[in-house]
């Protein structure tokens, strides 16, 4: 336990989400000591995501993502942990960690079945620690949770099953993003369609995601892989991640064909073994489906708005398709991110070109903007 | 080559569905010789399955069934080669055969991929044979196919590839089950799902497919097997397969809970790892998916009606839920089938209590009857 702040509550700065579409102002908080089973840390790196615009825009989406304002927002940061509460034994006070919003107890049920990354101790979508109460004041006001995170501050509180002790020789303002959106857009791909050398994959939505999903299918070997684009800038960086062949969604309307058409044309007129869905749409989805070979994945990663509704005849899928989703990339996370974070360190991943900025925290909500205008990729808030 | 029959037209009995919702009537029509890559078979036996209903029915689902008026039904059968075409090696005269709808080339770019049991060779919906003509005539007028095979005829021809070679000693008004109902409800719990012991499987509809699911799954040691019902006399029979459990949808509505409440009821409250849904009804397919665990995966094997629209908001899948269909329970027809008979000639399965009846040709008409009224399984028309 660090000697002058252990045990004490923390005065510091966070980024409040006061109601959706408001923009988020940075204020002074107070961050209460861990309570048992909790774990403090002092913020170092903590990239955007669009999980937190949604939240940012009050586009909540079904079960997944629960939200009240007053809210701190964030969830994919690196930290050193600053004190711990009772009972905690799997990180120290000086240890470098990496948030999970997807937790992992590793000794419930869910935790040792080896067909799901879920854990049933903490869910998810908490806004409020596991007692009932947030550490979290404004002036008295209490200040709600986001996913059980909430690392748009100097410090959170979190459980201690929602982190993982990292390496401490990683660059904590880039493998912030091994806390969520690495793991979702590669394991898209790398484990939950586990494509194989020579086969086709085709990805909807070249935003980090999507281009997560690109670099997985290289490393997997794929022969083609196609980027279905609106917008032709995205282009160029899909195509150093390792695009093959693009399908140009504006173009295919003005040649009066479907997506699926175009996709076919580029694969004998099969359609792709593996397509991604990174977009969060519906739409999308659908699209994807009858893009894929009769025995071909559709892997669902984006994350559809609540009233969003996929609709299909389940003949579609007689031929033998599969369409299926990924929390978190299939992965669980205590295992598996600390070994992405050494990968990473030994310079077998490269994602230096999804990092689209740095800034201060007092321009957090200028780097939200640019997220929700497409203008960027990841924007890492350093403390 | 039969020598009395061979190369001559064949006037025989067969069963002529002359358009939707008609009666079935036996007539003597005209069976042309095989031409290149055909068999003429002498049929042995026929059961009849939901499929044919469905054209009887004029209930067209899409694209995988097509159908043209007049035709002979009738894809489950066994029978004896009479002759054969040019170009023909795989059987020979005088050998004993199945029909297999599902063609197989064993040389075309899908026959020799492992992910599909699809074959390009032939179609699955073909109306004609490969040269654009039919073998069928009634007092001169072109009779169609259904699936190319239409074996509701004392004799027909097929293409070579719709057909595989089987055990001599089998009893072939047991084993033409395997061209169709057997391989589709069977593999889609041994197949596609891949049930381990101790997991638990629910099913929708009890019919033949159904009954075949249960009895995979109790061969695959699934610890929990669960009928959805609506008709308690079902049951009996089901238990007999291998059910261990039942919901009934009259009670659960009475009782105001869904299917999915009284699955999860019986599971710990997480939902069962397998859904297969057997009825060919999209508000079926929602409600396996809703009854399985956040790792389940759901199988059609029902045909549902082309109009069916299935509802989901694609955040459903996120947790990692899987939903795919099974064509032909997922196994490739010419190198499966001829082993699954040699697996009932040695007493591995026992498919017994599927048969509700036997009978002739002429009565064929009232077998649908009984089929369509839900009172019988599987009715074998005997030659």
């Amino acid at each position: 336990m660090n000697s002058e702040t252990g045990g004490k509550v923390i005065k510091c700065r966070a980024a409040i989400c006061w109601a959706p579409t408001k923009p988020l102002t940075v204020e002074e908080i107070e961050v209460e000591p861990p309570r048992a089973g909790e774990v403090r840390i002092k913020v170092i790196a903590n990239s955007i995501c669009h999980s937190d615009v949604f939240v940012y825009d009050g586009q909540l989406s079904g079960t997944m993502i629960a939200t009240k304002y007053p809210c701190i927002l964030g969830h994919e940061a690196t930290g050193l942990v600053e004190s711990v509460g009772d009972g905690v034994t799997s990180v120290a006070p000086g240890d470098y960690v990496i948030t999970m919003f997807n937790a992992s107890c590793q000794e419930c049920v869910f935790c040792k079945n080896p067909k799901t990354n879920l854990c049933v101790a903490r869910p998810i979508d908490e806004v409020i620690m596991a007692d009932g109460t947030s550490r979290f004041k404004f002036n008295g006001q209490t200040i709600y949770y986001f996913g059980g995170i909430s690392s748009l501050s100097e410090y959170t509180v979190i459980s201690e099953f929602k982190m993982a002790k990292i390496n401490p020789n990683a660059r904590m303002d880039r493998v912030c993003i091994f806390a969520c959106g690495f793991p979702t857009g590669y394991g898209s791909v790398a484990k939950i369609a586990q494509a194989e050398p020579d086969s086709s994959v085709a990805i909807w939505g070249l935003g980090t995601l999507g281009l997560l999903a690109v670099c997985a299918a290289r490393k997997c070997k794929a022969k083609t892989i196609i980027g279905i684009v609106r917008n032709e800038r995205k282009i160029e960086l899909a195509k150093k991640m390792g695009c093959t062949h693009f399908v140009n969604t504006v173009k295919c309307k003005e040649e009066s064909k479907t997506v699926a058409d175009a996709i076919k044309e580029l694969t004998g007129g099969i359609g792709v073994d593996y397509a991604i869905e990174c977009v969060g749409n519906a739409a999308c989805v659908r699209e994807a489906l009858e893009s894929t070979a009769p025995w071909g994945t559709t892997v669902v990663a984006g994350i559809c708005s609540a009233n969003d509704k996929l609709e299909i005849n389940p003949n579609q899928l007689l031929s033998g398709k599969k369409l299926t989703g990924t929390f978190f990339g299939g992965y669980k996370s205590k295992q598996s991110i600390p070994q992405m974070i050494d990968d990473y360190v030994d310079g077998k991943l490269d994602i230096e070109a999804l990092f689209t900025g740095s800034v201060q925290l007092n321009e957090v909500d200028a780097a939200f903007q640019l997220l929700k205008q497409g203008k960027a990729l990841r924007t890492v808030i350093v403390f």
